[in-house]
């Protein structure tokens, strides 16, 4: 196994010999265009290491590791209608670029170009990763649906709150890591694990994205600190929050999370400060401990050699830590 | 074979089996609102009767013929938020009846729903299939934005137009049909023959649709007659007219083309005395039997008994007779 770098330069290899260039231009540019932007291709990244962990060369693991990518981009053309946000790693959004008709049928295309990719492979490997990569494509939908839904609902529970995210943003990590072993073609009990792995550090890493937004580093962390707050939404660190808080401190958090103040300043130092009386910030961190120590105990019992272990630990600690 | 009710009770029955009533209901209740207001369920039963052509059960293909209606009434769906329509079958689109981000996302969420369909079937087929849907769902979406594109082109040319209404329409006739024969495990010939006869079909029934819009009876053509020449629409009837027309009724005609009168029965005669004075309409008609006949050309090529094909071309003339 190789370093990061050696697994993203493959992906963007490949990505680069696609032939997106067809007609019609007003249905492929924006797909050129939405995969270009780049960002760290992190899914397609586990996909090539989850197949070199199972000893078997990652090339032959590019398809289905572009089929999660292109899916992982067309969920952000649609969410980024669904939302009305103007901007996609510092560039302009498809629907903004071009308009929102665009945007909704440049998605469907690249949906269904995510499943032409897995025609690459014979078909018992086709069936098992169409029929993986459909189940966890439907779980992202219900995902966004559940995330629209709590929106304007002020009684979504902790368990419904992490249902959601699970998925929304962990299953297809786990399903990305067990197309690698799909194409391996490892044991059904190894693939199960390493789906596990991956969805127990895909919660971890979503829970640590809540927990972030409030308390992390503005140089360090690439969105807006406290952008969460100044958009009222519900994470994990204001469920908590709400959980533990005394009657005067539930009303406060629930009138801030109801108001768009022109200064955010004040706003989202009051509700940090009450994030952390209540002890809903140590919950978060605490949770996030939880779920990484069970992703690496999950880990441990996939039978694969102990450097192969190593890296995919190695891998997952550097995730933790933003490193990557 | 049987007769048309038969096919579509066998899918009035598998629909109605399909449980779609599941969480999170904002995300499957239009689904099923969508799917529950019937049509006429004509490529389902192309499906099914092909399927029956090659003297396997049809009962075989209900899935594959599901899989095609679901993605049928998705790409409706997302049309509907297009095109900005008001009404489907009679009653509210989803858009109108909740709203835009929810018809994105149910629309989404029928495309891969439509994928795991073909789950019902063993690796070979299931490849098959899922290749073919892929193929043509994308030829779809190709089909759609040259639709979308030739809005606001004057320079269309009649092959261009040819190919629009083949992607947008035919192919999935053509494939329901194909698909049917995959499941029968016919040969690769007769597979091909019976996707040709779909596709010329459905390229003869698509300019009847055209010519029905102009010159067809109020009373049994379902729509507003009149409809495309009220919306501008660059039908093949207008692409006929503008290229036999003479200087001064070609000038008239993208006049016509340009405006939106509160009144429109003037436009329409005017534009159908043009339609009729330049031969627009019985080179349309003259189209549409030369569609038909190559379809039954082909028909004859299949390698089935007599009598299955004399089923197959009652359809098919019930079809273009509108009796279907």
């Amino acid at each position: 196994m190789h370093a990061i770098s050696h697994y993203q330069e493959l992906i963007t290899k490949y990505f680069s010999e696609l032939h997106l260039t067809k007609e019609p231009k007003n249905l492929y540019d924006p797909i050129e265009y939405i995969l270009s932007l780049g960002g760290k291709r992190m899914r397609p990244t586990l996909t090539l290491m989850a197949t070199e962990a199972f000893d078997v060369d990652c090339k032959k693991a590019l398809a289905a590791a572009t089929a999660i990518e292109v899916f992982h981009n067309f969920s952000l053309v649609h969410d980024d209608i669904m939302d009305d946000a103007p901007l996609r790693r510092g560039n302009e959004t498809v629907h903004e670029k071009w308009n929102i008709n665009t945007g909704i049928l440049s998605g469907d295309a690249m949906l269904i170009l995510a499943y032409q990719h897995f025609e690459e492979y014979e078909p018992k490997i086709f069936r098992e990763l169409a029929k993986l990569f459909s189940k966890t494509a439907l779980e992202v939908c219900e995902g966004q649906q559940y995330d629209v839904d709590f929106e304007t609902r002020d009684d979504v529970t902790i368990p419904e709150y992490l249902k959601m995210i699970e998925y929304k943003t962990a299953v297809l990590v786990a399903a990305a890591m067990k197309m690698g072993a799909i194409v391996a073609e490892t044991t059904t009990k190894n693939a199960d694990l390493i789906y596990d792995f991956g969805l127990n550090l895909g919660l971890a890493f979503q829970l640590q994205d809540d927990y972030l937004d409030a308390f992390g580093d503005p140089e360090t962390f690439g969105k807006q600190v406290g952008g969460d707050i100044i958009e009222n939404k519900k994470t994990y660190l204001y469920l908590k929050a709400i959980a533990f808080s005394d009657e005067n401190q539930k009303n406060q958090l629930m009138h801030l999370f109801s108001i768009h103040p022109s200064d955010n300043n004040d706003k989202i130092n009051t509700v940090k400060d009450i994030f952390n009386v209540t002890d809903a910030s140590s919950a978060t961190q605490k949770a996030i401990q939880e779920y990484t120590l069970k992703a690496f105990e999950t880990l441990e019992k996939i039978n694969i050699s102990p450097d192969k272990k190593e890296i995919l630990r190695v891998f997952g600690e550097n995730l933790m830590n933003r490193n990557v």
